[in-house]
């Protein structure tokens, strides 16, 4: 990999604000050039995966203001400082949807954002699922339903889900189940 | 989905680096409240799923400095200003691998990072294809080879491929040839 590595120079944080933090560093390209690189800085977030029954998931309806528009998605949310990351993935799917769940298994990891974010999410899959009260945070509005896994990925082929991540999350699914 | 929306009230641009721009909003929430919003504005992108032969793929790995290390993805690159989508697949095509593609078939459009960036992927597939020079941007290094889409598909639950559009990608191949 050497002919590829580029290395930190010198930089630092550009800008700071209420949600999205962006770092500029000066660099060292493989051929010995300089150049500067930009990214924001993310703490990281889960996503879960559950599974009500076999081959039913539970999906959430979300705006999106980015993008300007409601999407399809798996329940996610950042990483809180210091926090484990099953804690995490607890959490979110308690505070999204009310559920808990007997069984996890943590998957992978899937980077969303290579080319201008250092945001990595960790994929879980939720099992033995237990319905419950959603405690959603002030200002978040979520909508629930159940998806099946077959339905979903006709979802994606006529482009109602969209979302890299929950795409992500049913090709792990697809490969799991076989 | 009128529960769900978010409305603009006012707001800018309140970052603009050499890479990255940075807008904030004042929203209004379903509920009636006000927040803020930041959000990257990204032009786009478009990747390719480049198909030597049946079932087997061209990929790259390139060094990402926002995360730090070298992936393994699929050709991408930002849609210029104006630029036709297919112009733009094109053109990255050739720039990052040499080959021209006899081929060419929209598969859809996927968000990669719906949280803080208005980004779209434009996905494409690419058959027929005649290798040539690479023709690299100053400063661009990429390196070329090939994987079945079994292998790939292999690579992900090994945690060798990470990047959610490259495996978005690997779903929508999966799903189209059955
Ligand atoms: N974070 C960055 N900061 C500064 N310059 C950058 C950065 N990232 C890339 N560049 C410059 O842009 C060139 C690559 O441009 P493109 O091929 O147009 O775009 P790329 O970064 O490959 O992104 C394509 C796609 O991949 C996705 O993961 C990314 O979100 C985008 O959708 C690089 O060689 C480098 O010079
Ligand atoms: N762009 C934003 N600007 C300001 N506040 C925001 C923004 N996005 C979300 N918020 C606030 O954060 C709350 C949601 O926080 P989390 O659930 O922790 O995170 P979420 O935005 O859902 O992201 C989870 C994951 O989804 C991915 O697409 C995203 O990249 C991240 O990986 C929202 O209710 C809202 O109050």
């Amino acid at each position: 990999d050497e002919g590829l590595i580029e290395r930190r120079i010198d930089g630092g944080e550009v800008f700071r604000g209420n949600w999205i933090r962006v770092q500029r560093d000066r660099i060292r390209l493989p051929d010995g050039k300089e150049a500067t690189r930009e990214f924001v800085r993310h703490p990281g977030a889960c996503v879960i995966i559950p599974e009500l029954r076999p081959g039913v998931l539970l999906f959430e309806r979300q705006f999106r203001y980015p993008v300007g528009q409601v999407f399809i998605e798996l329940p996610a949310g950042k990483i809180d400082p210091e926090e484990d990351l099953l804690d995490c993935a607890r959490r979110e799917l308690l505070e999204e949807t009310g559920y808990t769940a007997g069984v996890w298994e943590h998957l992978g990891c899937m980077h969303n954002c290579i080319g201008y974010s250092d945001e990595r999410i960790e994929i879980f899959l939720a099992r033995d699922m237990k319905p419950g009260q959603q405690q959603l945070d002030d200002g978040e509005f979520v909508e629930l339903f159940e998806m099946s896994l077959k339905d979903a990925a006709a979802a994606v082929l006529d482009g109602r889900i969209t979302d890299a991540k929950t795409i992500t999350c049913l090709f792990w699914l697809q490969q799991k189940l076989g």
